[in-house]
């Protein structure tokens, strides 16, 4: 079979300048507290009477992801997505993206492309506008570092160190499959490194591989809540698994809880996979992180407007501080929860 | 003699959380517009009937700096003030920053405590408030990707691409400096390199080795301009050196320009050091980059103004698009300047 070979343009060929035309030349602004995007110093926003939500993520090659099997676009997309999933952690709607991107020469202009068709993917998807950022050279591989601005009024704000004792614990979608993925490619990256004629076996598992190269931030989740009524007690995406979420929340709070290992969601693909490794679900679920799933607490009054919702799930209650933060087990046993968080530097 | 070798606590010691607390935990908010800083999904500002200004430059190990002779602090110094610089360019006053730090297992706390204090500098010197950020591990080396914060009233924020025909173009400061400063630092490390036991030869040179390792945002420029009753008609700092700059304000401006050689500022120290590498001291003014001064335009009404304030200099004119982008050398020769930028890839 021949393969039509790619272009590949070296970045020293287009220069600086030419990759920031090139990379930023058909944006279309789309949000109204865009004054200015692209093209000065910087760039110049108007919320008006609304509070700004500010956050930055890196994603680093090797770190947080591995260009054996992340395909380029969908990690232009997950870098927007996962960031963006920290302004609707805060209840805020997401609106502007900076993204500073630092690549080797061993990346074509054509593999930048690819990143922020994913990244513009990503603007359309959460109607958010580029509005800047930086693009060197790098020694040492890839890396993208991106900050999401998102808005909302200051009454609406939801922050993670204001659960109440009594409120109800619940979390977005499933946990853990993100996880199950990751180990999925990883696995697979082993077995091509071993004999690169063996065919992926990856049939069966779109859901989950999808949780892992395609996270998506759940704005949709806020829009129900708000359909609803419901304003969360307090909430946090949660990027490093549940175990961490939930101490961060109790920890900042004040609080103690105890999580129903049977109500956490966990979806019939991550299980099988989590088997086929000889793992607990329940630690994927807990400890695997990257789902994105937002985890928020409500007022126990608030349960009643929640019930018939779909997609979401109350996996446990928030307790006085002297309680602890434990996982109640399917046995009924009490186990504390400990986590040191994803530890980036072993 | 006999040094106390520091203490080195590894990064895989303390763990993120760890991390993030011990870098963060002395953080005093000093902006009305902070609402919340650290420790949450993101940020929370609140900017009234401002309009915000927002900017993101990244600084990579080996290509911006090079930790051979960029002291740690001055380098988290300079990080926050080359991002800072860019919110002055644009008339606005700074009031937060978030940072992105990328580092390999090579760095130790104690190491990234150093970035931290310069960082922290700045933020007093510029009374900027730390609201966020992340801390990852790197495989390649070190990187630093700041996005900063500033507010300005709608009607003060000054634009590059507003420049009109007959405006003066004015310059703080000096140029060149910093890139002098460079080519004494890179001849230090290869004298070093071939000797270890040489002693460094910089005696004198303090000024451009200062303008090169700890260079500062004019937030003094704006005052003295704002003193005087004087809106710019259109501003850039300079990052990139002046042929650069005044090409990026002439072509999002749709005009053209003069700019007189014997009229640029160029510091004694600088000359200096040109002269020994065997450099126009000229090119350096235009093509060095990394003086951070701003290059401004002002209605020739202003002039009167401006005459007698200090540290400034005209050094030409607007003038129409067709008459192109010109230096008028000292001999009188017009000779047109060209820009490509720095490129980052090459």
């Amino acid at each position: 079979m021949i393969e039509n070979k790619p272009t590949r343009t070296e970045l020293s060929e287009i220069g600086e300048f030419g990759l920031i035309d090139m990379l930023t030349k058909n944006i279309k602004l789309k949000n109204e507290s865009t004054v200015k995007g692209v093209g000065d110093d910087a760039a110049v926003l108007d919320f008006k009477d609304k509070q700004i939500l500010i956050t930055k993520d890196l994603l680093i090659e090797g770190v947080h992801f591995n260009l054996t099997y992340a395909p380029l676009k969908h990690l232009g997309y997950k870098a927007a997505a996962v960031n963006i999933s920290d302004i609707v952690a805060m209840n805020g709607t997401p609106r502007q993206l900076l993204v500073g991107l630092g690549a080797s020469n061993r990346f074509s202009v054509e593999a930048l492309e690819e990143i922020y068709k994913g990244i513009y993917q990503a603007c359309e998807q959460y109607n958010v506008d580029l509005v800047g950022g930086d693009t060197v050279s790098s020694t040492g591989g890839l890396f993208i570092s991106v900050t999401a601005i998102g808005d909302a009024n200051a009454e609406d704000v939801v922050y993670r160190d204001t659960a109440k004792v009594n409120d109800l614990v619940v979390v977005s979608g499933d946990l853990g499959g993100a996880y199950a993925g990751l180990l999925l490619l990883e696995r697979e990256k082993e077995t091509y490194k071993a004999d690169p004629n063996m065919q992926p076996d990856l049939d069966g598992y779109d859901y989950i591989l999808g949780r892992q190269l395609k996270p998506e931030a759940r704005v949709d989740v806020l829009r129900l809540l708000k359909g609803a009524g419901v304003k969360p007690t307090s909430m946090i995406d949660i990027s490093d698994g549940l175990a961490s979420e939930v101490t961060h929340i109790c920890k900042k709070s004040k609080v103690g809880c105890a999580i129903y290992e049977d109500k956490i969601p966990v979806d019939v693909q991550t299980v099988q996979v989590a088997e086929e490794f000889k793992l607990d679900p329940t630690t994927c679920a807990l400890n695997g992180g990257e789902d994105y799933e937002l985890l928020f607490t409500i007022k126990q009054a608030d349960f009643e407007k929640l019930k018939d919702v779909e997609g979401i799930s109350v996996v446990g209650h928030i307790m006085e501080e002297n309680a602890g933060i434990n996982l109640i087990s399917r046995s009924g046993a009490s186990v504390p929860i400990t986590s040191q968080g994803w530890n980036a530097f072993k």
